[in-house]
């Protein structure tokens, strides 16, 4: 895709709220992007060069029904950003609140894409040296092996597409390595898998991973369904946040210590930056007809900038319509729905 | 319980083979425990102080389907070792082989206690700071919301026994704190420890935890079904380690790192000592009617003394009836068996 990009935003739900989201935008907006922001125009204050403010002061990101909010609430901000993203206003969606109302509102207004059962929340993970895609992180808490076998997919062609590895090795993530280890869910996925992936040259299905290969780099692409998946990412986060706290306590427990410390702490430095999750933007939103991209709620502006250069990155690329082309390809897509209205053909 | 204890080891399974655990025996044997060991004579040789060993050369450590081999292979060690216990010629069982024929091999032998649903894997984790029980780890891939609840009581009561917590903080695992939070199951066995808990002075229901919590010690027992639980012990075992090897990469990138890590490095080791799965021993199978204790298949000598000492010290502070007593008290054990021969009354 050529041109300028246009990213709609929606200011709401950040737990620093809509100006902080602004910042962000503004610097994504410096770098060239065009950002449609919508929230409260009041808290967001001064309109930043490249950004149009949409006043949408409604927000839904803390309902407890994310489903029902976004259908009911047309004037919430999420909903008027998704809506411009579905019209063509804009070509990718960038959500600062609950990635539950931001699903919402992408699939009501977006939709999915012709023949993907569900979409899928990837999220590319700053392990180090051992960096890799988990989906789904928290779309889907319930899923069926089909849709295991469309993550899987899915997030090959992006780990090919947006991360540029050629062949990625897809594994699911079970209880055991053994073909057999799993629930009857993974067993079936992995079966199908097997099938479908017999001579493919643009991935790679290794079979399954246990937890421990999650950040051992065995796998490009691990795939699970939105509960494990969500636990798995936030057990990776609050272990590496524990493991740094621990050193910090070493390196303050004596004198000796205190002072290897010191010496470390510039090198330290580095690794912590590599680890924050600000560095990667959020989480994809894949299968919907368009790009969306859900952050962090705790982000800061550097965050937000990032995940719309993210969200950029992947329409100028073109992720959407070459993730599609791979489900395609493998014969992973469902059969052409009859009447069902939320997934429809794309433009 | 007073007076000498015997715990019956199974040395068939473990990666470093008979001879490693025979020498874990050892160790335990000097230290006053019984050990009757069950494994291949021959690949054993000396018999240690202390150490009774019982010819069983068949292992089914590796059987694909474990709870066909431990029903169909009577003269397996693990099953010789578990009727040994179920008889009384033991006290406790631990496994040096795999987990799901050592379950295998308890459940029909040693049996269930009276009322318990599902017997459970319980992982104490050695998390710096904010060390946790976590069950189900690995016994029951799937559950139901009145297994989970039997895991919350059954875990409290093993963390006041054992980890000497007068009120243990138990939590659900999920993908959301709210209560509304997580998959059918998890709702349902949310409400149900919400009513049953209700005025309990021994313990406290906290809700929902997310991931990240986990390793931050805002629970003292998390809660969780057994695929689930591997794969969140697993991914913290596999982030600490990856997180201990960026730092070494870290302290070996300049001269002025390579400075601080060595001065750093005694600290480091005590935190490495600190989180080797080794120091707990294993994790133990509650709900059965003896005490059970698993061991990583990869342990030291080290690790399957701990895993000895462990058992040992669980009969002595009677970690099976005082987790019984725990559940009937809460009336969280089901009605009465009718004709079902996998659960029998205790002695």
């Amino acid at each position: 895709m050529e041109g300028r990009i246009t990213v709609a935003v929606d200011a709401n739900g950040a737990d620093l709220g809509p100006a902080e989201v602004a910042a962000g935008a503004a610097i994504a907006a410096r770098r060239g992007t065009r950002v449609l922001l919508f929230g409260p125009a009041e808290e967001i204050g001064a309109v930043p060069d490249g950004v149009e403010v949409v006043d949408a002061p409604v927000s839904i990101a803390k309902s407890a029904d994310a489903a029902m909010a976004a259908r009911r609430t047309p004037e919430a901000s999420i909903v008027q950003a998704a809506r411009a993203v579905a019209s063509g206003d804009a070509d990718a969606l960038v959500s600062g609140g609950s990635t539950g109302t931001a699903l919402a509102a992408g699939l009501f207004n977006i939709r999915r894409a012709t023949g993907v059962h569900r979409p899928a929340l990837a999220m590319p993970m700053p392990i180090p040296g051992a960096p890799s895609l988990l989906l789904d992180v928290g779309a889907n808490a319930e899923v069926r092996a089909e849709n295991l076998v469309q993550f899987a997919f899915m997030g090959a062609a992006f780990s090919r597409v947006v991360l540029g590895i050629e062949c990625p090795r897809v594994a699911l993530l079970s209880n055991g390595t053994e073909r057999s280890k799993g629930t009857p869910l993974i067993l079936e996925a992995h079966e199908d898998l097997i099938a479908r992936t017999a001579g493919a040259t643009d991935l790679e299905f290794i079979g399954n991973i246990e937890g421990t290969d999650v950040t051992s780099g065995t796998a490009d692409v691990v795939v699970m369904d939105g509960f494990t998946g969500n636990v798995t990412l936030k057990v990776i986060e609050g272990s590496f946040a524990n493991a740094l706290q621990a050193i910090r306590e070493v390196a303050e427990s004596s004198p000796r210590s205190r002072a290897g410390g010191w010496l470390l702490r510039p090198g330290l430095r580095g690794l912590r930056e590599q680890l924050d999750p600000e560095t990667f933007g959020g989480a994809y939103m894949l299968g919907l007809r368009r790009l969306g991209v859900v952050t962090h709620g705790r982000f800061t502006r550097r965050g937000f900038a990032r995940a719309i250069e993210v969200a950029e990155r992947g329409v100028r690329e073109d992720v959407i319509a070459r993730t599609h082309a791979a489900l395609e390809a493998a014969g992973a897509l469902r059969s052409p729905p009859s009447g069902d209205a939320s997934s429809v053909a794309g433009p």
